[in-house]
């Protein structure tokens, strides 16, 4: 063993990723539920297990409004560990589905306006899974998929081999419209698109596109992933902000972000989602989710549907955090959802401010790097939460300002 | 909506689905965690909340050992909710790895012997998201797959676009051997096989498959998703019992069977397994495993390494059920690994079987129908564990003899 030419090919594609800045270190965090968004940083579990970690505010958390430590959703994540154990012991057919999978589901597609809801074991799987299934289910499906969707929809797409699959523009509806316009007639059409981009930040134009859809026949696949919980009424999304859930025809999201637990599910027609249910390999071939991880999220979805406070005061923090930014003169990209990128611009200055912000100042920023966003906008994406206090926000805002380099006159001036 | 092509689709799919006897409808079974594998039989949240749902043995559990309800791994997995809330809220790289995820990469790298190993959702997502890499790494790969490899491993097989896949009969070492030699010396060739299949119940010949590779300069990997925790010392798995898991380049698992939780992984040399960590799509692009499936995961493991009373008792139990069917004249596919099917051969009266087992006898075996298995050799799938007692097998003996017809001469005769 080593001899084989993949074990050099590993060696010589780590180096260039090393050199291109771009070489991944995972920084190791363990949150504390008690204390979100505090987190303690720790090399081993040793360091977890000690109370004395040392303590770091996390400005990059996906679980948005902090579902996850909840105490009803950790109520209910431990009531169903308690009564069903850690695992579900079997993929859905096999002995693997809970009352509480079908109750959940039904929850997600009553939260989308939808007849019926499919769980995954999360929103990639959801994405790829489902896409890769429709887009094989008849001949000549054409795919209109935004030039930023997520690589989870890019896989299922990609994976549909008989498929064709036409990129356009990112939210770019005339472009979208003579792409749909130039295609053959009578091919069945998929427009696959998100609502909040999560990297940019930028929201589509969903009732456009459906009109779009509707014009030349296409359906409309949807990613919400960054939005449920968020937007619109009882945190539906955007779609439902916006008025038009009930013109998109697959509305999929993430019970991992904005609900703060973990899985992704699909909603549609029954027959839809029946259809999907019955021949998604990567539904059917694998372990249901822990029925530990639906209650929980039961939980969380439906509290996060009667109470509006967390996104109101996530949105608030959001603006508040903005105006700090811009007093201090630290440059941030304005963008119409609850994301705020600061640009760097370059990979080894990225990586090295978001390990300076963590070891100088006890704060973690994810830096952002090529793969997931083009080289040279590279930046740190920060999202504020409804738990990030004023001080909490100071910090942060001082600290972007001295390792930007942003001038001491510029903060004067602007505070 | 409802208008376009794939919906009229979707209703004529799902007809023929049905008229092929494979529809498939979950049964919702809500496990009791204090009385495995006993679960309830329930058809809502109420239902599973009230004490008084239908108690159902269920047979066809893959939580082989029990581990999911193991208190010190329920405990675990409540400590870390207490401590770190209900999900990882971020990506492995976006604020989502805690020491728990490199701790339990670390503990899983030693139970099979190798450098290092990687973390995914599932086993079905490590399954595809390694091979899709690793298989679009260098030009020019060929996959040698055998026939009856899981659906997880062909996902990320096929989605190696670049990729070519020869496929041998399967465990048909002369097959594999004739096309090893046909294929053009200088490609680089991989080796993707299981060790226990788990739809027959056979197991492969690591050591022989691995001289084939050694000969024909390929590297090899092997799916132990249905042998962790039951075959080799500390539950290691088939390749480790048959002293050859250091000629297995990669050794994939998941912690959904024989560990009771949830969650896959792969293994394997330092280099290679960086390498997977920072370009596999499926691994990147998705939240990280709910730091309290990890915990329990890393319990599970720890404590299956450390007791081998669970295996030992599992396979003496699987003897004992073999006997007795036997005994009574009920047909069963001979295995020499712990699974037991039980042959039908026909979709319709498989289920069919399955749903007087539950409604009639209060007994749950999946039927096992295409495309799972092939068309004719529709079955039973029954895995025996280290709890199912001596009535409960005598129940399920006696309503599969009435079931299947087997004559009460040849039962008492055999008896
Ligand atoms: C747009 C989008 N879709 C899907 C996903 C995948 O969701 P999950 O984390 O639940 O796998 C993500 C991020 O992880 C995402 O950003
Ligand atoms: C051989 C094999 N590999 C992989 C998997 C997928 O593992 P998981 O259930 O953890 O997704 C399964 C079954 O689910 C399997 O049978």
């Amino acid at each position: 063993m080593g001899g084989h030419p993949f074990y050099r090919f590993c060696r010589s594609a780590l180096e260039d990723i090393r050199k291109q800045g771009r070489y991944r270190q995972f920084t190791p965090l363990a949150r504390q539920a008690d204390r979100f968004p505090v987190y303690e940083q720790g090399g081993d579990v040793q360091a977890v297990a000690a109370a004395d970690g040392r303590e770091v505010v996390v400005w990059s958390a996906n679980d948005y409004l902090g579902m996850g430590v909840e105490p009803a959703v950790v109520e209910a994540a431990i009531a169903a560990i308690r009564e069903h154990g850690a695992g579900a012991g079997g993929t859905r057919n096999i002995a693997g589905t809970s009352p509480l999978h079908a109750a959940l589901e039904a929850e997600l597609a009553d939260l989308h306006g939808k007849e019926a809801g499919l769980l995954f074991v999360s929103g990639y799987v959801s994405n790829q899974a489902s896409l890769q299934a429709i887009l094989t289910s008849m001949p000549g499906w054409i795919c209109f998929s935004d030039r930023q969707n997520h690589a989870s929809m890019i896989a299922g797409i990609k994976g549909a081999r008989g498929a064709s699959c036409v990129i356009f523009e990112h939210n770019d509806l005339a472009d979208l419209e003579a792409k749909l316009a130039a295609a053959p007639k009578d091919a069945p059409k998929l427009i696959a698109f998100e609502s909040v981009y999560s990297m940019d930040g930028d929201i589509a134009d969903i009732a456009a596109t459906c009109a779009l859809a509707r014009k030349y026949g296409a359906m409309t696949y949807l990613d919400e992933v960054h939005a449920v919980g968020l937007y619109g009424p009882e945190g539906a999304g955007v779609a439902r902000r916006d008025g038009v859930a009930d013109q998109v025809d697959i509305i999929e999201g993430t019970l991992a972000k904005g609900f703060g637990v973990h899985g992704g599910y699909v909603t549609g027609s029954a027959e839809l989602i029946d259809y999907l249910r019955s021949v998604a390999s990567g539904f059917i071939f694998t372990t249901a989710l822990p029925p530990s991880v639906v209650a929980a999220a039961l939980a969380s979805v439906r509290l996060v549907r009667r109470e509006s406070w967390r996104r109101e005061r996530l949105f608030a923090r959001v603006a508040a955090f903005r105006g700090r930014l811009r007093a201090a003169g630290v440059p941030f990209m304005e963008t119409p959802s609850h994301i705020v990128p600061i640009p760097v611009g370059d990979a080894d200055r990225c990586t090295e401010i978001s390990r300076r912000l963590l070891s100088e100042y006890g704060l973690y920023a994810t830096p952002i790097n090529y793969p997931t966003v083009p080289r040279g906008t590279e930046r740190l994406r920060l999202t504020p939460g409804p738990f990030h206090t004023d001080a909490m926000m100071d910090d942060m805002v001082a600290a972007l300002a001295r390792l930007l380099g942003v001038s001491a006159d510029r903060h004067t001036e602007a505070a």
